[in-house]
């Protein structure tokens, strides 16, 4: 079989439709998996758009995938027919750089992601590298556990990264697909969390997912409130931030570090990096180590995303959803073809 | 004797003129030194014109002191009357502080720069807290070892801060005060070292303080030529540069650490950071325990800033032999009163 059924876009922002591609011979170092579920994601939403200019076309979208290996090609390691897996951003790396053979697969230069120049997991199956299937704990319910492979990666890894302690006091900008995992793991790792959101309705829930405290993300004063108090502040939005005030809230050797893809250049004067040892810094996603280390914590600590599930015939109808900004907080696709 | 014969200037730029001041009896933490040699520091530029906002008049600038004590209060510790000592940008520190009682004295909300609220170096003698006063490793010559005590340990302390392994490609962008002590801190490291000049004519000079590689500061495509190689980035200088191409050079994990007063937002693009898991941070000289271990290491590895000495009664013109830029690298006034 090497025909699969898929939800596919011929160009930015056009519907998508059910198609059928084929895929060709598993390569050596390939697993196919069988789509259970899969996550939307904020970036399927700019890819899908090419917003970011580097979309190609025909487009599946999906990079927060569960599903089970249903064929392993001949060189495949570690991972068999019938094991449930999680495929995230990336399909497949080099294995031979540099940074692939330091453990950090996600930083090579040839790192494929799942849906660019890739057909992603909006679909029956999909393919990747063995090393980026990534076996799923048992705790772990398939059903919620998608979104962890792109957005939860993206926040956990700071934490493990960067060596953040649990006694320090983290906050996070953004309270909605990647800001609600991240409290839960911070929240989880010990730390002191604070939540900035620009949704007074989200307070009482950012409690419910671990914060401590709560403040507007908008509203300068208060953020310059806890001026020099937090050792890791998390940015997961992607809008621009009145990012001095921001800034101010680093405690010494603080760390301002973004996820989110904003835009415009952010501006950083000299001294508030030099006056308190201050830094600022950004990471994509996760090396499959570093997946498979955030799932069994996750799986210790019950750190789970709250969803809304869609069939995936209905895809067009979610990711509206996601684009409405109304999704609490992270939206799945069900296989159902 | 209480009474301190100084150079002060009484409002921003205009010329120091040799005063006497009252400085009261010594405090019980303090220690009062007798100035040999003291350096001039760009910052010493910036104070004495008020660049920065934060002067005080009357000013006696002066920040880089090598001298001997003369005197200690009642509970000063560890160094005693006789030692040679040296002194720094900071005078004091509270020493019951979260960062004080960590070791991270340079970051105490209420360090006391030297030369700012306080009467500083170009001056027959000064006071610091003991703890301030670091003692001068017999090896290093004190006529020039004045300009370690702030640029020298400006462009040390990340190098130990940051953990920068001695296997790093580290560049260093600007060669002059501090920018030349850089080049031979991180060759010392065991560092490959990249030089970054404006000044065609100082390629000869770069090699000689240790830089392996020497390119134009000023020219983005021989910048961009060297791109993804570089794990640490120290940017000595306080002018705009094109920030962009320098971002590039940076290998993934890579630091962009500055210590130069740049007065404009630094515009930083989020996928830069994101893309390579790299940083963009700052500091600010460091603490009398690095201070300690940076001399010990100058003294073992022969770092030595290069110097032109003045006799203190000459400071407006020595000041304006740094102002215009020819100061080959770091000018050190002798004191004769």
């Amino acid at each position: 079989m090497t025909t699969i059924r898929a939800y596919s876009a011929t160009a930015p922002g056009e519907p998508l439709k059910a198609v059928e591609y084929e895929a060709g011979a598993l390569g050596a170092d390939e697993v196919e998996v069988a789509v259970e579920y899969c996550g939307i994601c904020h970036s399927d939403l700019s890819v899908w758009k090419n917003e970011w200019g580097n979309s190609i076309y025909p487009l599946v979208p999906g990079h927060e995938v569960i599903g089970r290996i249903t064929a392993v090609g001949t060189h495949a390691k570690k991972v068999k027919v019938g094991d449930r897996v999680g495929i995230g951003w990336n399909s497949s790396s080099c294995m031979c750089c540099h940074q692939c053979l330091s453990g950090d697969q996600h930083l090579c230069h040839d790192a494929l992601p799942t849906m660019i120049g890739h057909h992603g997991g909006w679909a029956e199956r999909l393919r990747c590298h063995w090393a980026w299937a990534i076996p799923i704990p048992e705790e772990l319910d398939p059903k919620t556990t998608g979104p962890l492979l792109c957005g939860g990666i993206t926040v956990f890894a700071p934490l493990a990264a960067f060596d953040v302690k649990p006694t320090a006091h983290v906050g996070v900008v953004g309270i909605g697909g990647l800001g609600h995992m991240a409290l839960q793991f911070a929240n989880a790792w010990g730390c002191e969390v604070t939540a900035f959101t620009s949704s007074p309705g989200k307070t009482d829930e950012a409690h419910g997912f671990g914060a401590h405290n709560v403040l507007s993300s908008r509203d300068s004063d208060s953020i310059r409130s806890i001026k020099g108090s937090l050792d890791m502040l998390l940015v997961t939005v992607n809008v621009p931030l009145d990012w001095s005030a921001y800034m101010s809230t680093l405690a010494p050797h603080g760390r301002m570090h973004v996820v989110g893809a904003v835009p415009e250049p952010i501006p950083i004067a000299a001294f508030d990096l030099i006056g308190g040892q201050r830094s600022v810094s950004g990471s994509p996603t996760g090396a499959p180590v570093s997946m498979a280390t955030m799932l069994e914590f996750a799986a210790r600590h019950d750190v789970e995303p709250e969803t809304e599930q869609f069939p995936m015939s209905e895809v067009n109808e979610a990711l509206a959803r996601l684009e409405s900004g109304k999704a609490r907080y992270r939206i799945v696709l069900k296989a159902d073809f």
